[in-house]
């Protein structure tokens, strides 16, 4: 079968590439969550032996990297791509993680949604010939983010019910284009920016769900799928409010989505872990991604899974400039071993 | 002929994609430059009718990406691809362009790289059959980076020896997976990260151009052409340090570089304009490709050329915590009509 696109924003190799690996690192407040247990490692203090919450974030990257090379039986050496961004001003976290790496390296600046861009780049570049092995990579970090984006954890900011958590936590996965055992990625859909207005930084779900609202309904509507073709539909880190918003959306068309959740809603425990409208960060849904999705497409809990990391594409300047947040979303259709 | 990779970093389309359609918007300092008379747009205030430097540069990258578009008479409903990425945090020049184009969006962090990374991304995904048109834009603006990088404008700091200027300024290219008349890129060469411990940041030159002679080794090591292939070699913004500097790695290989020149000796007069050491950002590479390079091989000048833009991947945060800066550089060979 020739690769092909189908509609206007979906791609469909002719033989779909592989995760033959994956690896998770996380925070102590993310050992503590429901999904803890399945992380590759940790560190108590959130600092992965770094001297600052920047540079631990680059070492998450290495860890999961390293984590995922291990279980796909490779070495940084075979990689023809390292794909890889964070939420860090010009991506420190991925550009000094990658500088350990002696691997072509493509950043990208997905926001939160970096995991599904990666991913879906990652997906084009081997399905055309350019190389066997891809790695997509990503981070997050509480600490980094709250002083970059919010106020310094020193500040002790009162949050508002509708914020959300960032994720202290970094998820890599190996692609090939192989045709061997693993999870498959037979269809991805690239989002367009969506912004319908939303100017409180402090309700990212919200400001994201009419992105993946846009993207899920372009998957549907370019490959004729319909929302029960795949056992679970997750969208990247809606938290709360905005996946209530995406299934309003849905419901309103007339196609309730009996299918989907979010991977901010699974991360921490939202009724012991005090993250108000749930997790957020690149690290998000790539930790979710490796901890939960691809395991449970690995054990057959799933068949199909439909992957839509999302992200708010504005900064504290555009904020304080007035405007408001932009966002996106990407979906990686994931089908595990029949 | 097949798509193939080449080597350990090289991509050869089977077909190579064309550059049917560029388009470039400057500053009035670009405008008065040797340059300035190919600009298809220029604002005597550098504020594009906008209200914020930020806000501008978004603005010169939809000006840029219309003048590309009309160039290769399409409309942005039938790109593919909208490629794009600048020097911002979050990279919201790109991402606030990107909110008013109709085309799914792939945000990308190279810094001053980013043309090249965008143009050889571009080259992999119309390879693949996932499209057929994409756009690769980018864009810098001197005002909002010297306030998110080096010191407020209203500071009046004196700049040293080494130190470029940030050019104000945005390009756009439209590729196609069409066989038809324009500029083919043949094969590409993508970086890896390199540093060699420069700690100075107004010093870019010196940082990148390590990076600078990685890539461009490999592209020859990958292809086994040799550099006099090309009538042109010419690297993003190494400015008059950096290059230097690479021809030196290069004449102590024993391989003088006889076709080399740097895109930041060209944007400015460098006797009349006082910017030091050259012209940097993404918009340098990128405003030189639209307005120089492009029209040269279209009309014969060079038949071959080796464009190859350069990043530092460091950031004000990596800089204050004792970080060196990291560089990267992509080669894009661009071929014209023969």
């Amino acid at each position: 079968m020739e690769n092909q696109k189908l509609g206007s924003q979906t791609y469909q190799p002719g033989q779909a590439p592989v995760i033959i690996g994956h690896g998770c690192v996380g925070g102590r407040k993310e050992q503590e969550g429901p999904l803890g247990r399945h992380l590759d490692h940790s560190s108590k203090d959130d600092l992965f032996g770094a001297k600052t919450w920047e540079q631990a974030e680059s070492r998450m990257q290495q860890l999961a990297l390293d984590a995922a090379l291990k279980r796909a039986q490779l070495h940084t050496d075979n990689l023809d791509f390292l794909l890889a961004g964070d939420l860090l001003n010009q991506c420190i976290g991925s550009g000094y993680a990658a500088r350990a790496i002696s691997a072509p390296f493509l950043g990208l600046y997905g926001a939160c949604s970096t995991m599904g861009e990666s991913i879906a780049v990652g997906t084009m570049l081997l399905s055309s010939g350019a190389g066997r092995y891809a790695a997509a990579v990503t981070s997050s970090h509480f600490c980094s983010a709250e002083r970059q984006y919010r106020t310094p954890l020193e500040y002790g900011c009162q949050r508002t019910p509708t914020a959300q958590w960032t994720a202290t936590a970094a998820g890599a996965v190996i692609l090939t284009s192989d045709n061997v055992w693993g999870v498959r990625i037979p269809r991805i859909t690239i989002g367009k920016v969506v912004d319908y207005g939303i100017k409180d930084t402090a309700n990212m779900g919200s400001a994201m769900a009419p992105a993946a609202y846009s993207t899920i309904k372009a998957h549907f509507e370019d490959t004729g799928l319909a929302p029960d073709y795949y056992d679970l539909i997750i969208t990247g880190d809606l938290g709360k409010l905005g996946s209530e918003i995406l299934a309003d959306f849905f419901a309103t068309d007339g196609c309730p989505l009996s299918n989907y959740s979010d991977c901010g809603l699974l991360l921490f425990d939202m009724n012991q872990q005090d993250v108000h409208a749930g997790a957020s960060g690149c690290g998000c849904s790539a930790s979710v991604l490796c901890t939960h999705l691809l395991p449970g497409l690995l054990n057959g809990q799933w068949k199909r899974v439909l992957f839509c990391p999302t992200g708010a594409l504005h900064s504290p300047t555009s904020a304080m400039q007035g405007e408001s947040v932009p966002g996106i979303c990407h979906a990686i259709a994931l089908e595990g071993v029949q």
